[in-house]
């Protein structure tokens, strides 16, 4: 209880802008000052004898020894900034100002400061990673490492969260067990489709791959953001057995007069699978793990299906161009319109803003935006979102359990997919706060405790200083909305970590209270999505050098590109056009939320 | 004559903007027409059918078919624009009116000025290499990579620089012999010393390694910049041998109580010696072909000295930190101190500018630069300044001659750091249009036929145009003053070329005519200092995230950035304080001129 009133207290202090609420707890001259996070706002600790140390407050709008007195401007933004609370109920409300909104110039108005807000939050050129708490060009220049928004911290601490906290952090187990595993099946209240779920998780392994085998905090996409490994390979030699070599096409073997990946027969590329599936069996796929589940077979097969489909229509305009400049220059249309549908059919469905959402990189051409990205380890660990996938699967009328799905290497070529668009575009996924299921939570414990090392220092306390929110009083609001609502988690919380300020980061966004009808809380939009844009714009086709026709191959590229829809691409790439959304129509959510809830019955 | 004659037309008619001169020589129907570089002012050439293109005119500020026609905005700016001749004529004269703006804050909004619009002429991110003519994620995510301004030829051109030019190139060893080989020693008017030369040889191989083993067009240096490579090897493993693993600190061997590299037997890392040199004699540098010149090993030995000199007052300063944190801090002062010298010291000779120019980050944080560079093999090639180089050296009284400086391991130690500063000082270098002497000549002509196969795309006249100088007029310069000149030069020229749009890039630039008491041509310094400055300011130090005290470990680590010059590399690593300077003393100069045209007369 003694920890929760000092949190309270130091949430209080800070809320009151007074001088630092940790600095002045640093009492012992043998720990390292800078284990407590006296820098506020971005402050960079710099530690110079035992116990002295400086925060470096340069550019962070606030002076003071702990960076945390507001400079004049900074008192003014600070006056007129919105709460993210309100701006979210105005950007999900009132239809009518919308409508209007939508179409007149304030549409790009609008979307140029979701963009600038948002992606002015992520330094850039990257800055700390798993190995440095400070600047380092190692950090820089070394790809092979996500990088950090927070520095990790110190090793010398006596907290693994710095000097808050047990000693240790809780048992993992216990913490899954009692806190991360599903008990019932709640479905998204945004009416979040299967399609939904398995395009997350289709499109962010191009990017999270972490290397597990080179240490924590590693990585095995070097190209930090939509480079499209997941369709051609990471390397050059994967990306060239996956090609067909002639006008531009990627390999492909035809199952009832349908395009699917070759088999690993056909192109000798290394997948995941479990050992005896034989490689004719085995689907050739950029990403080398998506043999697991078949709707990430099922994305697969229709952007290869795309970019094959993009490889005729650039011969047919450039009968000329040989292999090579027929696949660069599609694979740069098959990024174009991956991150058009991103931003205006994922992310849309997943902000609930009635704000038409828009491509288009020319909104930032006036800023001083930097095109390049850097993953980080916080986006990665953010984005675990296994509470998304149902307890099980409904397609064509089949009721699929995990141990029926999971690397089966027949549901995609057997009901084909026009049947697995349509049936995953019906079936409502869980809310995100609502816990892991089944089989999945060996998975998420696994990414938990993988997370958790390299993790340590980020307490989310931290995080959501550094991110503007009102950090402490969210962390309160966590506690306080489950102590009205579930004390028993509570409990479980203030018992394993000690701590308000010990609290990890995965369980902590997990955990916090949902926004009013929506998938999530307020962290994860407002951590999430400036991780995101900046990911998607910050891509080399959206800078001034590369928006431009002649990159896609002329107009008729460009136009793919500016075009591009989830819909169109499934019906450009299917015989007959299935029901396909990342949204369930409105009467499939009652009827799959009572299947879901059934299920989850039956597993309890 | 005929070539000549067509190529002033088309200057002319470049000088009138009348639509472009080169797309109406497209008359065969199975060429492809942008052999024949249609577009104008960097707009993109796509071919569709056999013989039709189109041109990408998107931001180009033109218009019209072949982007010939200026836009509104691009006519006011034109008529403002001053001739970059006035411009260097007024920054190079007028001492009364640089004394006052040097005092002023009209020296930061001009050096603000050279900033902005040099290096917006690079395109960041980068888009060509020598393989690719069109964008590309391979050209922009393979490191491995120089990148390229100007595309390559296309393949199936049927000349080698297009459609212009004789069938085939020059015999190298002809135009090396009859153009590139030095008769006379000429000294540089800037009275540039050998100080300059070999910093500008030490500093330029951090990024300019080029792979041969890997095929033409590639690079070692990963790094695309300062990255201090040369100093901590290029790779991990090789850093690691170099470093002493205690203190931040490298290596060291002591000769005469004097701190030098540590030799191979102590620091186990691959360097460039003939055969026989034993391991003991060896330096161990981070640039592997240090061992080369003297000279570059008195640069390597200041800079070793100054790492460990900088450890140790970081040490005082943060008596807790631990080697690594040290080693990694100290590099990036040392990084910083590198460019602020190349700048204020380096740049500062070589422009000859009344201008004092300043290395000052904060100048640019409210454009729209873009934190980030890349290598272009424009500027590998620009960068070949053999005639730099003077016939023998002058070292305390000794003349040593080519055969005993290179690769001498014994100079540098025992003469001494001293010594070798004061002597490089004071002896002065060959003006560049001078040609290049005796034994360099191989050198230079290896480099010479490593850069004209990738570089048979980039005639001079293009990157000319892409540089917004007035292209075809310089050219026409080249011809017009060697005939008035040098008539024997001119015909050289034309019988080797044929096309006065089918001269190289290199020996159009080595031959052009200086500027009147300068070191080079209008070209060079309009094409090279771009390239420079985007590279300088590109650096990941000189963003807002990290130009701030502590990345350089506090206000000491960041006044050592912010005051760093050549002199005090030299003379806080010294015992005595030789004279120390990149241009040698006036007195000096009269008498290495005479020197050097002795030995030239000697030679001939």
């Amino acid at each position: 209880m003694r920890a929760s009133v000092l949190g309270s207290a130091c949430a209080l202090l800070l809320l009151l802008r007074e001088p630092a609420c940790r600095g002045d707890e640093v009492t012992s001259s043998t720990v390292n000052p800078c284990c407590s996070f006296p820098c506020q706002h971005w402050g960079v600790c710099v530690r110079y004898s035992q116990d002295k140390y400086e925060c470096d407050c340069t550019r962070t709008g606030y002076y003071g020894e702990n960076c945390t007195v507001p400079e004049f401007w900074t008192r003014v933004r600070q006056f007129f900034r919105p709460n993210p609370d309100v701006v979210h109920y105005i950007l999900t409300h009132f239809h009518w100002l919308w409508d209007i909104i939508n179409h007149t110039f304030l549409r790009d108005v609008l979307m140029r400061l979701v963009l600038t807000v948002r992606s002015s939050l992520i330094p850039s050129p990257p800055t700390f990673n798993s190995k440095y708490d400070y600047l380092s060009w190692e950090s820089y220049y070394n790809l092979s490492y996500y990088t950090r928004l927070l520095p990790p911290v110190p090793k010398d601490c006596p907290a693994p969260l710095g000097v808050k906290g047990k000693a240790g952090l809780p048992d993992p187990e216990v913490l899954v067990e009692r806190l991360l595993k599903r008990r019932t099946f709640r479905p998204d209240p945004q009416r979040t489709s299967l399609m939904f779920a398995f395009f997350a998780q289709h499109f962010t392994h191009q990017f999270f791959k972490t290397f597990n085998r080179m240490g924590l905090g590693f990585t095995k996409a070097l190209g930090h953001g939509v480079d499209a490994g997941h369709i051609y390979g990471d390397s050059l030699d994967r990306q060239l057995n996956l090609r067909l070599l002639k006008d531009g096409k990627l390999k492909y073997q035809l199952i009832n007069g349908e395009m699917y990946p070759p088999s690993v027969a056909d192109a000798s590329v290394r997948m995941s699978y479990p050992p005896g599936v034989p490689a004719e069996a085995q689907m050739a796929i950029g990403q080398e793990v998506y043999g697991l589940l078949p709707g990430l077979g099922m994305y697969a097969t229709l952007w290869l299906r795309e970019h094959n489909r993009v490889c005729d229509i650039l011969k047919a305009e450039h009968p000329t161009w040989d292999d090579e400049q027929l696949f660069q220059t599609t694979r740069l249309i098959i990024i174009g319109e991956t991150i058009r549908i991103v931003i205006e059919d994922y992310v849309q469905h997943l902000s609930g803003y009635l704000l038409q959402l828009k491509f288009d990189p020319t909104l930032l051409f006036g800023s001083h935006f930097q095109y390049g990205n850097r993953i980080a380890l916080e986006f990665s660990q953010l984005y675990h979102w296994h509470p998304l996938m149902p307890d099980s699967f409904l397609i064509n009328g089949d009721e699929l359990s995990y141990e029926q799905f999971l690397f089966n290497t027949s549901v995609l070529t057997h009901y084909g997919v026009e049947a697995l668009v349509d049936s995953f575009s019906r079936q409502i996924a869980g809310q995100v706060a609502n816990g892991t299921c089944c089989v999945l939570v060996t998975h998420s414990y696994g990414a938990f405790l993988q997370g958790r090392v390299v993790w340590t220092s980020d307490f989310y306390n931290s995080l959501c200083n550094h991110q503007q929110l009102k950090c402490c009083q969210i962390q309160l609001s966590i506690f306080r909305d489950f102590w009205q609502s579930n004390k028993e988690i509570v409990r479980d919380l203030e018992e394993l970590y000690g701590d308000i300020d010990a609290l990890e980061f995965y369980p902590g966004l997990l955990l916090e209270k949902t926004r009013a009808g929506a998938i999530f809380g307020e962290s994860m939009v407002e951590m999430g999505a400036p991780f995101s844009l900046k990911g998607l714009l910050g891509n080399p086709i959206c800078s001034p050098e590369y928006w431009k026709p002649s990159t896609f191959g002329g107009k008729v590229g460009f136009e793919i590109v500016n075009s591009a829809t989830l819909k169109k691409l499934v019906c450009q790439n299917t015989r007959t056009c299935p029901y396909v959304s990342f949204r369930v129509p409105a009467e499939e959510k009652q009827e799959h939320g009572q299947e879901g809830d059934r299920a989850q019955t039956d597993e309890l």
